[in-house]
C-alpha cells in the first residue's frame, strides 16, 4: 500500500513542526501557498513540491496604478428604463446600480461605437443624433416614444479585479491599511505584455524554491459585477463581458471583417450567458481570444519551463480564454491544473481534462473560521465533499488531491486531521487500483448534446461553479450523476449530431429547460438535426430526456421528438385531448416498482400521446417518468433529475435500458440498495461504497457473487472477486 | 316575502300528486321535461308554464336514416405517423383511434381540396401527387422523407350525433331496441332547411299545451369527438370543426374570396380550441357562420312567436354560432337561455347575457342515481352548487332557477326537498332585494384582456363548460373569483386595449399561460399594445396579472410588461443576476399580513427586477405575490389564482389597492373573515352570506357598522343598515 504522495497541503509560518508532522500523517509531497499568505522558510528543507500562486495580470499593483490605461474593460447595460407619458426627455444613469469602485464608464472612446442606446420595445438602435451624454453618466433621450423601454450599453473600465475585490469585500481589508484595491491589467496592450514578461523573469529567478508556478490565473475574469451596495450583482462563471477592450474589438474588426457592438456584448442583458444559444459573434469573439489568450499563456509556460519548474493553472477566476476542453488547450503548454471540488460534476470536469500531465482538486471544506469553529463541522463537511468527490475519482480519477486555508486552523480540529488521513488514503487507493486510470466501464456509451459540445465538459447548468440554482438543480443532477455512474461521456455539438456523431453513441442525452443552450431551443427546428435523431433511436439507439428535451413549439408539438417520446409538454393548446394514461412503475428502471423518481423542480405538464408508452410515474397529470420502445431504440423521459442516489441509480438503470444492456447491468456486480455502489477494477477488483452518510447493510449480487456487505455511512470497502 | 314563482321543476308520468306538492313547496312555476323523456298529461291542469326541448337538427331520424347524405361533418387530423429509416412507402390509416360508429372519412369529394397531407416537421403541405388514397381510409405517401412526421387532414361525416352518443354510451343505451343511434342533419343543404321548417311549424300545432319552445339546441353540435374504444377523445366546448361541409367552404369562398383548407380547421392538431390565438381565417369562419346560425335560428323563432310562444336556447351542445355575447346575439330573436350552473363563472356567464328576457340557471345536482343513492350526499352537492351559484346571483341574478333529472329520485331523499325549497326561497329573496338587477357595485372598473374579449365573457380558460383541469385551475380561478366580487366587470380584446378602451377602465386584468389567446403571446409583441398599457398604469391605472401576463420573450424580457410589475419569469437566462427580495406580507392587499395566497398551479420562475417592488409571497425563488407602484398607477402581480375563499378575498383586496380604492374598501361593510361576503343592496339592506361549509363568527366593520355575526354552513343574514 503506497502511503505517501498525491496530496499538497497549505503551509504558513510559524508552526514548523506541526507542518512536518501533519505532512507525514496525510502523506503529502507538496506544498503551497494562498492568495496573500507567504510560504515559510521552512520549505527550502521539506522533500516536497512547493507551490506558489502568481497573478500574471493584476501582480504588479504599482506599475498598474501608475498605467490607469491599461485596465480590463467590460460592457455594461443600464437599467431598463420607461419613457412614461408627459415626460419631455428621458434621461437614463447609466451608473445606477454599479459600483463606482468597480467600474467607470468610458466616456473618452467613440461613443457611436462603444455607446449604443436601444429601445427595448421595439428592438431598434437610437441613431447617435436622437441621444447624448451629460457629464460621465448620464444619457439623455430628447425625444423618447412615451410607453417604450430604453436602455443603454457603454464600455466601462474595470477598475478593480473582480476576485480580489471579492476577498477584500469579504474579509473587510477596508480596515487593513496595507491592503489595496487592485487593479487588473489588460495584456492586448504591448506596453502590458512588454511588462508582463521580464516581470515573471525576474520572479522567477527570485523564486528557486518554487517547482510550480500556479497561476491564478491568466489575464481575464469571469464576469462578476458588484452593486452600488457592495454585494454581488451578476455572477457568470463562463462570462467573457470583461475580456473587451478597443483594442480588442479594433483588431477583431480586422481579422474578421466586421465589427462587434455592445449589443453582442450585452445581449438584450443576458450577457451572453451559457444558458443561451450562442450566436455567431459571440462564437467568433470566443474563439479570437482563445487564440489569444493562448498564445499569450505559451510564452508564460515556456518561460516557466525555460526556469525548469512546472506551469499549473487554476480553473477559475481569470479563466477565459483558457477553457481545458477548448480546442487549443494543449497549446497552452500547462503541465497541470488544479480547481475547486463541489461536487462530483466539478471533481470530474477538473479530472477528465485533456492534455495535461496532472490534475488536482482542492477539496472542501476550506480551513476558514466560517467552518473551523466551536460550533462547526469539519468532519460532516469533509464527509459530504468526499462522498460527491469520490463518485467522480473512481470513475476518472483525479491525480492529486489538496486543501486550502490556514492549517493552524485544521490543526485544532485532531478529529478532521484524522479524517482526512483516511480520506487521502482512500484516494491513493482507489488511484492506485487502476495504476490512475478508470475503473471499468459499462459498454453502453453516453453522449450529452447541447450547443456547447465538448468545450463545456461537466459545466452544463453551472452559473457560477458548483451554486446551487433552484431553477436548474433538476438538471444539474444529470451530469453530478453520470459523474459518478460507469459510463463512457461525451458532450456533443448539434452539429456533430447532424454530422453524424451518433455513429459512436448508444444513448443520446438532452436535458434542460426549453430555448436554452442545453436544451437546443430553435436548434430543434432544423429537420436534418430531428431526422438524425429519430433516425438513430429508430434504427437502435436510446434517447433520454430530462426537462424540456427537444422543445420548440411548432408544427403541432411542443417537442419535436414527442413521436419518440410518446409525450408532449401540455401548451394548453391540447387540453381539449382526452388523455388516459396508465400508471406502473413495475418496470426495469424502477427496478420492479422499488425506486421512484424525485423530480422536483422539473418540467411540468408532460402529457402522453401515444398509449405505448409507459408512464412509470406522475404527479397529478404531469408524467414524471416514463420509458417507451420506438423502432429498434428506447427513449426514457424524466421530468427532472435533482441529485440523489435514488435518482442516479433510476438514472443509471435508465440508461442501461435504453442502450439495451439491461441483461448486462443484471450480470454485473451491484446492490439492489441505490445508496451502495460499485466500481469494477482490472484484476477481479471490485470498490463497494456507500454513497450515503447512513450505515447500510445491503445485498450485493450479480457477476456470479452473491452476499451481504454492511457499510458505515461513507464507508467502502475492497472485495477480491477472483473465483 | 314572494315564495312562488321563478323556479322550472321537471316532471314525470305517475307521480301527479308528489309533482303538486313539490311545485307548491318549491314555488314552481314552470315544468319541463328532459331529452327522451315525457310530459304527463297532467301539465294541462298546471298553472304552470310548460317547457319542452326541440331539436331542429336531430328531431326526425326517420328522414335523417333515409337521406344520409345530409349529414354534419368534421375535419379530423390522422396521428402523426413518423417514416422510419428503412421503410420504403409510409402508409396512414386516417381511422385509427376515431370511432367509426361517429365519423366516416369521405372519399367522394375533391381530395385535393377535402384532404391535406402534412409534413409536420418541416410544416410543408404535400402535392397531391406526393400521396394517394388506398381504400377508404388508408393514405399512402410513396417516398416520405425518412426522419419527418406525416399527418394526414380529411373531411368525414359525422353519422352520429354527439351529444345523444354521448347519453347512449353513458347510459347503455345499446340494451335498449327502442334507441337508436341520432344522425346530426345539416341545415346548411336547402333540402334540410326545407323540411325543419314545416317541421317546427307542425310540431308548434301538435304542442299547444308548451308555452316555451326549449331548442336544444340549433344546428352544430361543439367539437366531441369519440375513440375506438367509444370513450371521449376530444372536447372543445367552443369548437367549431363540427359545423363545415362542402357546401359551406363554397359558400365561404364565394364570400370571401379565398378557400380554407382542412389545415385552417386542423390547426396543427389544436383545432383553433379557445386557447390558441385565433387566426385571420378562423375568425372569418367564425364570422360566417355566425351570420348564417343567426339569420336560421331567426327563421325558427319567428315560428314560435307567431305561435304565440317563448323561444329559449339551451346553452350548449350545438350551441355553435350562437354565442350569447355574439355581435348578432339580439338578432336571433330568442326570449330567454337556460344553461347549466357548475361554478360561479358559468352561472354569471348565463346570467348576464345581454338581450333576452331573461336568463334560467339549471341546478346541480342532476336528479340521477350517481348522486341520489342511499350512499349519495344530495343536500352536500346541492351547497357547493348554491355556494358557487350565490356568489354570482347576487353580483348578478339569474331570473329564474331549475332542475333537472327524475323528480322521483329526489322525493326519495326528503332532506334534499326540504334544503332545495330553502335555496328557491333565498333565490327568491335575493332576486327581489334588487328588483333583478345586481347588488351596488363597487366604484372600481375592473376589465379582463385577451384576444377573445366580450365574445367569451366568463368563458376563460374553459375547455368542457365548468370541468375542472390541473392546468388552468389557477386562471380560471380567476373569473371564478370576479363572478362573485362586486365590480363592474368586462372583457376586452386586445385590438380594444390598443383602440383606446382603457379610458372607461380603473383596473385592467391579463392572465394565463404564455403564448395562449388569454394571456397574449405575440400580441405584446406589438409596441402599441405595450404603450397603451404602460400609459395606462403610469396615467394612475391598474394592471393585474395572474401566470405569465404579457409573456412573450423578447428584447431582453419574457414579460413585455416586466418594468410594470417590477418582475420578470425567468427563462434561466437572468440566472447571473443576483436577486435580493425581501418577502413582507404586510400590505393592505394581504390585509396586513392576515392572508396568504396559494398559487398552486400558477406561473414559476417570477423574480424581482426591480427593488422598489413589494414581495408579498414567494416559493422558494419564486415570486408568488407583489405589488408595485408605477407612475401614478399600480400593479399587482399573482403567481396563479385557483379559486378560494382566501384567493377570491385577496383578488377583492388586489382590486381595491390597485384601483387605489382600498379607502372605499375599507369604508364599505365588510368582514375581515374571508369566507364572509357582503353583498350591499339599495334601500340600506345588506346580504351576509357565509360561502363556506364551516359555521363562521365574524366581525362586521366598516358603513359605520360594528358588530358579530354567526352564520351557519351556507348561511346568510339579511341586514338592514338603516341608521
Amino acid at each position: 500500500m503506497n502511503t505517501t504522495g498525491q496530496v499538497t497541503l497549505p503551509i504558513e509560518v510559524g508552526i514548523d513542526a506541526e507542518v512536518k508532522e501533519l505532512m507525514q500523517r496525510l502523506g503529502a509531497d507538496a506544498v503551497r501557498n494562498s492568495d496573500g499568505t507567504e510560504l515559510p522558510e521552512l520549505v527550502h528543507s521539506l522533500a516536497a513540491k512547493v507551490y506558489s500562486t502568481y497573478f500574471p495580470a493584476r501582480g504588479d499593483q504599482e506599475w498598474a496604478v501608475a498605467n490607469p490605461d491599461t485596465t480590463t474593460h467590460l460592457f455594461l447595460q443600464s437599467p431598463r428604463v420607461p419613457a412614461l407619458p408627459g415626460q419631455d426627455a428621458l434621461t437614463i444613469n447609466v451608473m445606477e446600480g454599479y459600483f463606482a469602485d468597480q467600474v467607470a464608464p468610458r466616456t473618452d472612446v467613440d461613443l457611436t461605437r462603444y455607446w449604443q442606446v436601444i429601445d427595448r420595445t421595439t428592438g431598434s438602435v437610437l441613431a447617435p443624433e436622437q441621444w447624448e451624454l451629460k457629464g460621465y453618466r448620464e444619457v439623455v433621450i430628447a425625444q423618447p416614444q412615451p410607453g417604450h423601454v430604453y436602455t443603454v450599453g457603454f464600455l466601462a473600465r474595470q477598475i478593480w479585479d473582480a476576485t480580489q475585490m471579492y476577498n477584500y469585500i469579504t474579509n473587510n481589508w477596508q480596515d487593513d491599511p496595507t491592503r489595496y484595491k487592485a487593479r487588473p491589467y489588460d495584456v492586448r496592450l504591448q506596453k502590458v505584455w512588454d511588462r508582463v514578461l521580464p516581470q515573471l523573469d525576474s520572479w522567477l529567478e527570485q523564486h528557486p524554491e518554487v517547482d510550480v508556478v500556479r497561476f491564478t490565473t491568466f489575464f481575464y475574469h469571469f464576469t462578476l459585477v458588484f452593486s452600488d451596495r457592495g454585494r454581488e450583482k451578476f455572477v457568470d462563471w463562463f462570462g467573457y463581458s470583461a475580456s473587451v477592450s478597443p483594442e480588442a474589438l479594433e483588431a477583431f474588426e480586422a481579422e474578421y471583417g466586421y465589427a462587434l457592438t455592445p449589443e453582442d456584448f450585452i445581449d438584450e442583458g443576458y450577457y451572453n450567458c451559457p444558458f443561451r444559444l450562442p450566436s455567431k459573434q459571440f462564437r467568433d469573439w470566443m474563439d479570437f481570444q482563445n487564440r489569444f489568450v493562448t498564445s499569450r499563456v505559451r510564452e508564460l509556460t515556456d518561460k516557466v519551463h525555460a526556469a525548469g519548474k512546472e506551469a499549473m493553472m487554476f480553473l477559475g477566476d481569470n479563466w477565459i480564454g483558457t477553457e481545458p476542453y477548448g480546442p487549443r488547450f494543449a497549446e497552452t503548454g500547462l503541465d497541470a491544473v488544479v480547481g475547486s471540488v463541489g461536487s462530483a460534476a466539478t471533481c470530474r470536469m477538473i479530472a477528465a481534462i485533456p492534455s495535461v500531465k496532472y490534475t488536482e482538486g482542492r477539496f472542501l471544506p476550506y480551513f476558514f473560521p466560517d467552518i473551523f469553529n466551536p460550533e462547526g463541522d469539519p468532519v460532516g463537511e469533509a464527509n459530504v465533499s468526499w462522498l460527491a468527490a469520490r463518485r467522480a475519482i473512481v470513475r476518472c480519477p483525479l491525480d492529486r488531491i489538496g486543501y486550502g486555508g490556514y492549517l493552524s486552523l485544521a490543526l485544532q480540529h485532531p478529529d478532521f486531521v484524522d479524517r482526512v488521513e483516511q480520506i487521502c488514503q482512500e484516494f491513493r487507493d482507489i488511484y492506485a487500483a487502476a495504476d490512475g486510470k478508470a475503473a471499468l466501464t459499462a459498454p453502453v456509451r453516453v453522449a450529452v448534446v447541447n450547443a456547447w459540445g465538448k468545450l463545456r465538459s461537466w459545466q452544463t447548468h453551472m452559473v457560477a461553479h458548483a451554486l446551487p440554482y433552484e431553477q436548474t438543480q433538476a438538471y444539474v443532477g444529470v451530469i453530478e450523476s453520470l459523474a459518478g455512474l460507469p459510463f463512457p461521456v461525451e458532450f456533443l455539438t448539434f452539429d456533430q449530431v447532424r454530422e453524424g456523431a451518433l455513429e459512436d453513441v448508444d444513448v443520446l442525452i438532452n436535458v434542460g429547460q426549453a430555448g436554452t443552450a442545453f436544451s437546443g431551443g430553435e436548434q430543434w427546428a432544423d429537420p436534418q438535426l430531428q431526422s438524425a435523431v429519430r433516425s438513430f433511436v429508430a434504427g437502435g439507439g436510446g434517447l433520454i430526456g430530462v426537462g424540456e428535451p427537444a422543445v420548440h413549439p411548432a408544427n403541432g408539438a411542443a417537442c419535436q421528438l414527442s413521436d419518440v417520446f410518446g409525450l408532449d409538454q401540455e401548451q394548453s393548446f391540447s387540453l381539449s385531448t382526452d388523455r388516459y394514461p396508465v400508471v406502473d412503475p413495475n418496470h426495469f428502471i424502477t427496478d420492479g416498482g422499488a425506486l421512484s423518481v424525485d423530480s422536483r423542480g422539473g418540467a411540468r405538464f408532460w402529457t402522453i400521446i401515444d398509449e405505448d408508452v409507459r408512464v412509470l410515474a406522475m404527479e397529478g397529470t404531469s408524467v414524471q417518468l416514463a420509458a417507451k420502445t420506438y423502432g429498434k431504440g428506447r427513449s426514457v423521459y424524466f421530468a427532472g433529475l435533482e441529485y440523489g442516489v435514488v435518482n442516479a441509480r433510476l438514472f443509471e438503470r435508465a440508461i442501461f435500458w435504453a442502450g439495451g444492456a439491461q441483461e448486462q447491468y443484471e450480470a454485473t456486480l451491484h446492490s439492489p440498495d441505490p445508496r451502495i455502489e460499485v466500481a469494477l477494477y482490472p484484476g477481479s477488483k471490485a470498490l463497494v461504497y456507500n454513497s450515503s452518510l447512513e450505515e447500510v447493510s445491503a445485498l450485493l449480487v450479480g457477476a456470479d457473487f452473491s452476499g451481504q456487505v454492511t457499510l458505515a455511512p461513507a464507508g467502502f470497502k475492497w472485495l477480491d472477486l477472483e473465483p
